[in-house]
């Protein structure tokens, strides 16, 4: 492998612990030697899987014409290749839509975009089949099945919409960064006006192809809920109509789906037998990742003792924040 | 709302049932009308949430100077508001990028972009709050626990390209319409050269702005499987070790994390009183889309009788294809 002298390869960048930042490391020691390098060629940083990823989007770098970007990207590529690069990563903003064209041009193709951002990606590894991880493959909705004990009956609404208006749960889909349980609470919240409380999931589905989204899968994810008010404010401009249903007028009901019928065995065995026995049950975990937690559901373990589920860390900040 | 003659609105165009298509209703049958309308506009499709959708990449439409999209899409964009469109959607190909520029400058902004397509997108509706559907959100990671009855171990793995370099099990992301258990199922065997059966699901992780999921989440779900196979043939180019590892040695050892420690404990518990306890198995089941189906997963339902589980039907496919 060729290598111009005084550039770091991938694997001298990652083994110089002084360059490492995170997940990237920034090429600022080669500055000079990249901006006066002959030709020039674009700045960039590398990650530990030898990509270049080269921000565009970060006010830095100049206003490319078409044509000087289409002189600098080919030298770029020429040199990235040379150094043993196994991807490359270009970002742009809205304004330099005439770029994206040209990188098209240089074999890059769209990785995603959204809002005022987009990113393309190439691979250049000709030795090995193209390892460019895929974006978000699945869209996330959550349904809410709130069970009143006392009356041995649960939450219904009918969908607007629909060619099929059966009754259902209500939910929706999960918005980026929420958690399945403030997704539930909020989506029950906003169709029919009750408020509620998580418990843990009662089963969930797995779906390709589905309609509306774009391509994407669909997880879809049912959860127990107990109401903490019961009057109804249906949402007209989302449902139809909304209802507290009996649980055995539902299972028999012939405007409703196999996986509802499915939940109403679950919640009846749940009011038999207790719902540890059927529900996952939710614990926030500190990740690896600095700053980071998780939420880790599983079937609840009685000999760990009385478990911080999500729940009642909620109920716990609720509480700090309202007493 | 002022409309002009002969252009139907979309409130009409639903309920013209002969022009309903699927999701969206072609203007089909407003071609003269739009192309003669003095000024032109651009043609499309209108969706049942009031959206219209323009297909630049579909072959048909004029490929647009800078110029002339720019004056078309001003007019267009004049015209929707007024026939009381909540939403224009715009998907554009790779060479199309300078129009993305334009269409920017008109209100657009990015919601998706892949391979050799960009759409873009949106609210028309100043009345209302956006309530444009966001792309997926989420990435899928499968991991199998691999569990030996016999010497009570588990197949572990050392990954590769890590800070911090734990034992955990062998796992890795969903491809784009796989089934969970048919992810766990490759990526065991891409990894450490071991077959296995997949049985159930036992527990799943939800995380927000994980490191390489660029900006998206992360479900992560954690496999029953059983061994066909034990001999390991790891691929180092993924993983850096991989053994069979005794389950007590494993929820001891310094180098594993929280999760893989509480699977131990599920694990330990599945093999004393049953699988069916701690898992949620998944059963196949026809969508209401017309050749979809999709996988449900929950706790098991004793009195429905022996269900068609995924592995089950897996197993006898397997029996039909090779017997």
């Amino acid at each position: 492998m060729k290598r111009q002298l005084h550039i770091l390869s991938p694997v001298q960048l990652l083994n110089n612990s002084a360059l490492f930042k995170g997940h990237r490391v920034k090429l600022t020691v080669n500055n000079v030697c990249l901006t006066s390098s002959n030709p020039p060629i674009l700045e960039g940083e590398c990650d530990k899987y030898q990509g270049m990823h080269i921000d565009l989007a970060d006010g830095v770098h100049e206003d490319f014409s078409v044509e000087k970007f289409d002189l600098i990207l080919g030298d770029s590529l020429c040199r990235w290749k040379k150094e043993g690069f196994a991807s490359v990563w270009i970002r742009f903003t809205l304004q330099q839509g005439a770029l994206i064209s040209v990188a098209a041009n240089h074999g890059f193709v769209y990785h995603h975009a959204e809002n005022k951002h987009a990113v393309m990606c190439q691979w250049l590894d000709m030795d090995s089949p193209s390892r460019l991880p895929q974006f978000a493959t699945h869209q996330v909705g959550v349904a809410g099945c709130v069970v009143d004990h006392e009356s041995k009956s649960v939450l219904v609404i009918r969908d607007k919409h629909k060619r099929y208006s059966l009754w259902k749960f209500p939910g929706g889909l999960a918005e980026l960064g929420e958690d399945l349980n403030q997704t539930a609470v909020r989506e029950i919240y906003e169709e029919t006006g009750v408020k509620s409380e998580f418990h843990g999931i009662l089963a969930f589905r797995q779906q390709h192809d589905q309609p509306s989204a774009y391509g994407r899968s669909d997880l879809y994810f049912v959860c127990y809920m107990t109401p903490l008010t019961f009057d109804l404010k249906p949402c007209l401009r989302e449902i139809e109509a909304c209802m507290w249903m009996d649980l055995e007028e539902l299972e028999s009901h012939p405007q409703t789906s196999a996986i509802t019928r499915r939940i109403v065995k679950l919640v009846k065995k749940g009011l038999g037998e207790g719902f540890n026995d059927v529900t996952f049950v939710g614990q926030e975990f500190q990740s690896i990742y600095k700053d980071l937690k998780y939420v880790m559901y599983h079937r609840g373990i009685v000999d760990d003792g009385p478990l911080p589920y999500v729940h009642s860390i909620l109920e716990a900040r609720r509480k700090k924040t309202t007493g």
